[in-house]
């Protein structure tokens, strides 16, 4: 049976990409030998990460003073490296508490610095995002989260600053155009949208580096990545072949603007069946919904109906809808290569479900 | 042609591990989604992640107060992760000086406490390793690199130590039985014998952690991936399931015992040949010559043959022979997957090119 994967990450990748990963962990390319015990410093590798660098700033219109570095250590790293490469002891850094995942950014950032945190979504349960606040001019940079996986929020605009934007993109990364000029730095984990988990992307410009004082191991300092190429030593070399295969699949459909047309589609589906379908409601603001995680429950009166919802959707093929155990219910993951007909499938579902049982 | 793989690292895997990778990677045991896109919370990841633990408890024989991680950023990660879990500012760790990578070790390890190198091959580029050298009881750990893959020397012994030994065991790890019980802390990034690059092994005694006064993120301690069961956030999912494939085969294949008797017939072969034949010679002492990585260069009135030489291996499909800058010549990497077939290849081909012209 086709299976729809609605898993929040690691999560759905196209159908083509999956294909040639199996074929290149097995035989890459022909030529006898499995991408998995390849050289990282071949030329088959070489060509892989240069192209990556080259379509990763085209896809994203990147200006030459944006550096492409392949990580590892997913956005949890991030959360600690960025204010360890960036913040003084003594220099403050302004922080949206949009949701869990910003949560642990601000912890992991007080280590280093001072933290100013500018509003909160928390006591309403990260339901919405925080706008409206003032942004200090005097702070070394504004971290936000541009989606928030567990609450099923994401910021349709970002706020107009006075200081470079640092910003956890890993649940909506390559899903829309986004100007990238008023960001310092951009991370993301790639098992959204991008790839498997084991590689993170950073995406830092030239001036944002080399402002600290305290030492740096090699490993944590940004500055190793941009001079060796992320070939310091050897990275995860499978995760970022996927990852190329996948940016070429963003380019073939369209590019951010093609993605964004997909997502908008997609989301309009699900969020019209949730808001027409007397079982069930969503649970975010309105205007901060997700494109990617769409968030929602049962009506409380059909509140018992929830686990035989849940049932029936495992019954037809569709995985990984279960909610966050701090939203409850259900959320559908529609990242960029979910494919239109799993969202119909998953909202005809929907209203079958309200017919019996409504 | 079949390809034979001599790649320092990344490097050559089982067969029967690498088809399953592929499969995995573009249909995961015939459940209609591949692995990439499975949630590391779902029961096919915790299944995956339960028994690579065991088994390499298994395997190495640990007992029951160490904890095995998988983490990722490779071992140069860890050289600096060893020092900031393990060593106060105040204290002071030995380092054996063996080769570039334990000379990155100190390098890292000397911005969190006192480092003294207790002894060093460099100044004779480190064609043997350090012995005899007096080990002070009051160091908190001495730090040791089991096999040094540029050079081609491996500690076949350790030293008997008053303190725990911390050691990379990046390119020699399981591929002989080793004791576990002197050993702290034990690394390897996975890419030589046990899956591709992507995660990084650590071993840790209970008692090594929770020693040091300074603040560790989330992210770079060990205690995080202790508690967690190294899924504190996504772990590299595919690395760490075709490194399972691998410690399946290793058990299959006669577990450590079974891999060191493979790995000394291997090399005994091929270092027999250099010792026989005419145009070729052997980098390191005799004593420490590594059973993984095999230095050799042409005697010095054949040093121009070396191009032709090199060449004549590529076509006959061997790859990755050219040795390290650092040493010149030919490095012929012979982990635990290499099949004595290939090494007998390499050494037909060595006594006819010797035969042609010597």
């Amino acid at each position: 049976m086709k299976k729809h994967n609605f898993s929040a990450g690691p999560a759905i990748l196209p159908a083509p990409v999956l294909k040639e990963a199996g074929k290149a962990a097995a035989n890459y390319q022909g030529m006898g030998l499995s991408l998995l015990e390849l050289s990282h410093r071949g030329p088959e590798f070489t060509a892989i990460i240069e192209e990556a660098n080259a379509l990763m700033k085209e896809i994203m219109g990147l200006p030459d003073d944006y550096h492409v570095l392949w990580l590892s250590g997913g956005a949890s790293t991030q959360f600690f490296m960025a204010p360890m490469n960036l913040l003084n002891s003594d220099e403050t850094a302004a922080y949206v508490d949009s949701g869990t995942w910003a949560n642990k950014a601000i912890k992991e950032a007080k280590s280093f610095g001072n933290v100013t945190v500018l509003a909160s979504s928390k006591e309403q349960n990260y339901t919405f995002i925080p706008k409206g606040y003032k942004i200090p001019k005097d702070v070394k940079y504004l971290h936000l989260t541009s989606n928030n996986t567990i609450f099923g929020t994401q910021m349709h605009k970002f706020p107009k600053s006075p200081v470079p934007l640092v910003c956890d993109m890993s649940s909506d990364f390559l899903s829309r155009p986004v100007d990238p000029k008023p960001f310092g730095l951009i991370y993301a984990g790639a098992q959204k949208n991008l790839g498997p988990a084991g590689t993170t992307v950073v995406i830092v410009r030239e001036d944002m580096l080399g402002t600290v004082q305290r030492h740096l191991p090699s490993m944590v300092d940004y500055r190793t990545f941009v001079k060796e190429n992320s070939l310091y030593n050897t990275p995860p070399v499978f995760p970022i072949y996927v990852s190329l295969l996948t940016l070429r699949w963003i380019k073939k459909n369209g590019g951010l603007k093609g993605m964004q047309r997909r997502n908008k589609t997609k989301a309009a589906i699900l969020y019209q069946e949730i808001d027409r379908n007397p079982l069930f409601k969503g649970t975010t603001a309105v205007e901060d919904r997700s494109l990617m995680n769409v968030c929602f429950v049962m009506e409380e009166k059909y509140a018992a109906l929830e686990k035989e919802f849940l049932k029936e959707t495992e019954a037809h093929g569709m995985v990984g809808l279960k909610g966050h155990r701090s939203v409850g219910g259900f959320r559908a993951s529609i990242y960029n290569a979910m494919p239109k007909s799993s969202v119909q499938a998953l909202v005809d579902l929907m209203a079958d479900f309200a017919k019996r049982k409504g």
